[in-house]
């Protein structure tokens, strides 16, 4: 029987704000097993490119990576929020060591081609080499993983957080019984966007078929969820999505919204 | 028999150059056997707080350590320059990763007393946990270590590089023949600081003692070379200071000050 693995991605809203980082870096360190963390940016890398004046250029949403920011968000993912983390899980005890894509060629990628859309230093993933996380995870450590990597010539590149969460934990599924947890300041997937007590507390297959017939998923939840059905296709036990500062409960099952076959 | 290991430590202003950088990084790639790197922060730092405002105090040739210039170094030395240096020595086909003293709890220390001098948030080194070293460096892979640590309560601290590269060089001097490497852009210790091809080839204990009572060491370099004889007492088997651009060259002690018992 393949051991339990929790791959664990916290979003941008909760590392803004310090003691809900906290909150969330007690329950992490609780966790018993295996486990990984990969967290994303937030506004801290917004508010230090503003204070440097650095113009920030959204496309279609997301950012656009120039020379500058990739600096910016190197300093600030791979440096300040990393680091942070990992100082505050020590405290915590739970003996944790940081990690980007670069580190150990554990994220081998290329940079996004310039078309359709050009994001500038952005990443695209070719291949995971996870010896190394499974090397830490045999010794107890528990790696935090800052989404920045390189495309082998030695230039830097910004990488998208839920992306690389995925990819980490489809090529964990192999040797591991793999949970993939979405945890960010939202309770789950909504049946009613208007309604957050009307989160959907489990989707297979089937059912969300009839949901996007009924035009009942919200249109930006729509590419989350197809890419969390893709990696239970390829392997993952369960996608959970839910609120961070309830992530015992999602563990468990007994909040947010778990995605399985 | 024990294993070679060749700990070097890089200073600032190489840093502070692309194409000084490449060349040290290339040699450094090119080294055969254990190695490990530690890097100071250089220029970059210094001047990343002035476009952000952050006054630099400087006391006793050190820098002041506040809660900004704490966050700036954390972001410079284990974000930006941690990850350059480790996604060119990938480019240069050597397998490393980026560790601060926090990663593994590597380094573990307290906040420097307010008194005789207050430096802010600065590291006293307690203990090195050499195990996460050990473990890389049997897997092939090279650890890339800036000048960060903690004091075990979730608190960053900035940390001197030379002394961190001393204690980490000590501590695996039981399980290796360890050469500690000072390079930075001199070319070793000279007897006549005007003549810079003055250079000390060797230095011994009885032969130091014999130049200090003759005044002929350059008082800056007296608690440096201090360490280094420290360090040989304790099990280092050599401690070179060089020009990082003859790295090869220093290791074969065919250039720079070679300082052995």
């Amino acid at each position: 029987m393949k051991k339990q693995l929790n791959v664990v991605k916290i979003g941008g809203n909760i590392i803004d704000d310090d003691l809900n980082l906290f909150v969330f870096l007690s329950l992490f360190a609780d966790l018993k097993g295996a486990k990984i963390l990969i967290h994303g940016g937030g506004k801290i890398a917004t508010d230090l490119a503003a204070k440097l004046d650095v113009p920030q250029v959204m496309i279609e949403g997301r950012r656009y990576t120039d020379g500058n920011t990739l600096k910016i968000v190197t300093m600030v993912y791979a440096g300040l929020i990393n680091k942070t983390i990992v100082a505050r899980l020590q405290f915590l005890e739970c003996n944790s060591l940081g990690l980007t894509g670069v580190d150990a060629n554990l994220v081998e990628a290329h940079k996004r081609p310039r078309k359709p859309l050009d994001y500038g230093y952005v990443a695209e993933i070719d291949k995971i080499n996870i010896s190394v996380i499974t090397s830490l995870l045999a010794q107890g450590l528990t790696p935090i993983i800052a989404p920045i990597t390189h495309d082998g010539n030695g230039q830097l590149l910004n990488v998208n957080a839920d992306t690389m969460a995925q990819e980490i934990a489809v090529s964990l599924a192999k040797m591991y019984d793999v949970q993939l947890i979405y945890s960010f300041e939202k309770e789950g997937v909504l049946i009613d966007i208007n309604d957050k007590n009307s989160v959907i507390r489990s989707l297979n297959p089937p059912y969300y078929k009839q949901l996007k017939q009924q035009n009942k998923i919200f249109d930006g939840m729509i590419p989350k969820l197809d890419n969390a059905f893709k990696a239970i296709e390829q392997g993952i036990k369960a996608v959970i999505i839910g609120n961070a500062k309830k992530l015992d409960q999602l563990i468990k099952g007994q909040s947010g919204t778990k995605i399985e076959k």
